[in-house]
């Protein structure tokens, strides 16, 4: 089908996914780039696929659009060549060790650690209430289609926390007072939770920790990026200690 | 000394440091906030304060201006509170490991990766004629301060390479042909290439390489962000194994 007025209503509909209201509303989400839909499509989670160049796909209802309106569309600065409408998929807690993203606000940051958990092999990432949405663009796009490949889920911080602290080993991060991550030995399962950017961990989430680990570094620098130490933390977890 | 004038004359030097042209000519550049500020204090690089709150410091000319003034040489949405004009060092090679940085173009990237060399005790930090600016105010913002305690300089990647080869054992990253860093061992000083984010390392900073890594990983993850992938790699090879 080829659509070639802005005022179209399915033009109309797209460009309010941009926004989160609507995205929690409709239970749907845009991605950007063939990477993305072809991970997408394994996980038969594509609605709709918007092209401005032809595009075949069976079973999943293919527009073509112009250029002026794929760039309303696409939330890319000089748009892109294809984009889908993407169902939310609805996970839970599966068997296995949890990264817990306690009010993680950079875009960025949460698309790295997605991506991290998967190649770490983490089988599930939870988000508290107060993260940034998981379906914004920007997080999306740093997943680097891992999303699609990851067990994920939001939560109410407390209710989770209340739910695993008799199964699962709590591990928050503290730079002073934490056991080196490369000697330490961890009971598995476990739940590392990873704090906000600036603030660190929640007072809440710190109430609900068995052990406190730190990864050993040169005393002029007072912490890592949140992506880089989650991931860190994860690679060297992963190791039989 | 306090100014009101958007027309003022050190209003307008001040706005076009935000050109990196102006930056290279004049060797300085901006940084914004009260931590940065203190960082570069202790370095003795401060040239300039500007400020919207009374603010003192002794041998450092501070310039009070108006909330609009600031805004408009703040290179933030909403502006800031404290800014200072910086002297740009001049760094060269020490003796030590090295972090050579092959064509990276994300400005959070970079500054991550010099945030993560300093945490892990890297001597130096080498960027390739097409990196990103080091003095970018989003990589000066994510080295989180820590672009004051790194020695970190700009070469032409073919010199450097053919200088520092006879001396250096110099690190590629591979994926599928690489041997594992967790059990690698490494003849010091090493030079860890990291490549673009996109393309990976150049074709002629693979030619110089003696040996490859790749960071066990998840068949479901092609890669990891290239700012954790590189802090990863200099955590383990500072492992002695």
């Amino acid at each position: 089908m080829k659509i070639t007025s802005l005022q179209n209503e399915k033009v109309k509909q797209w460009v309010k996914l941009q926004n989160k209201k609507e995205r929690d509303k409709k239970g749907l989400f845009l991605i950007e780039g063939d990477h993305l839909l072809q991970e997408a499509i394994k996980r038969n989670c594509v609605i709709e696929i918007i092209t401005i160049n032809p595009y075949k796909e069976d079973n999943i209802p293919v527009y073509e659009v112009t250029k002026e309106i794929m760039k309303k569309i696409s939330e890319q600065q000089h748009g892109t060549e294809i984009m889908a409408i993407v169902k939310k998929e609805q996970h839970s807690l599966k068997p296995g060790n949890i990264l817990f993203l306690d009010g993680i606000q950079d875009p960025g940051n949460l698309g790295t650690m997605i991506r991290s958990a998967v190649a770490f092999s983490i089988e599930n990432v939870v988000l508290s209430e107060d993260c940034v949405d998981l379906y914004n663009s920007k997080v999306i796009r740093s997943t680097e289609g891992m999303l699609f490949h990851s067990n994920i889920f939001r939560v109410t911080k407390k209710d989770f926390l209340e739910k695993i602290v008799k199964n699962y080993t709590i591990l928050g991060t503290d730079v002073s007072n934490g056991k080196d991550v490369t000697t330490m030995k961890i009971k598995k399962p476990y739940c590392l939770i990873i704090g906000n950017e600036g603030k660190g961990m929640s007072d809440l989430a710190r109430s609900y920790c068995h052990d406190f680990l730190y990864i050993p570094m040169n005393k002029s620098c007072e912490s890592l990026n949140a992506g880089v130490s989650a991931s860190i933390l994860m690679y060297e977890l992963r190791k039989e200690k």
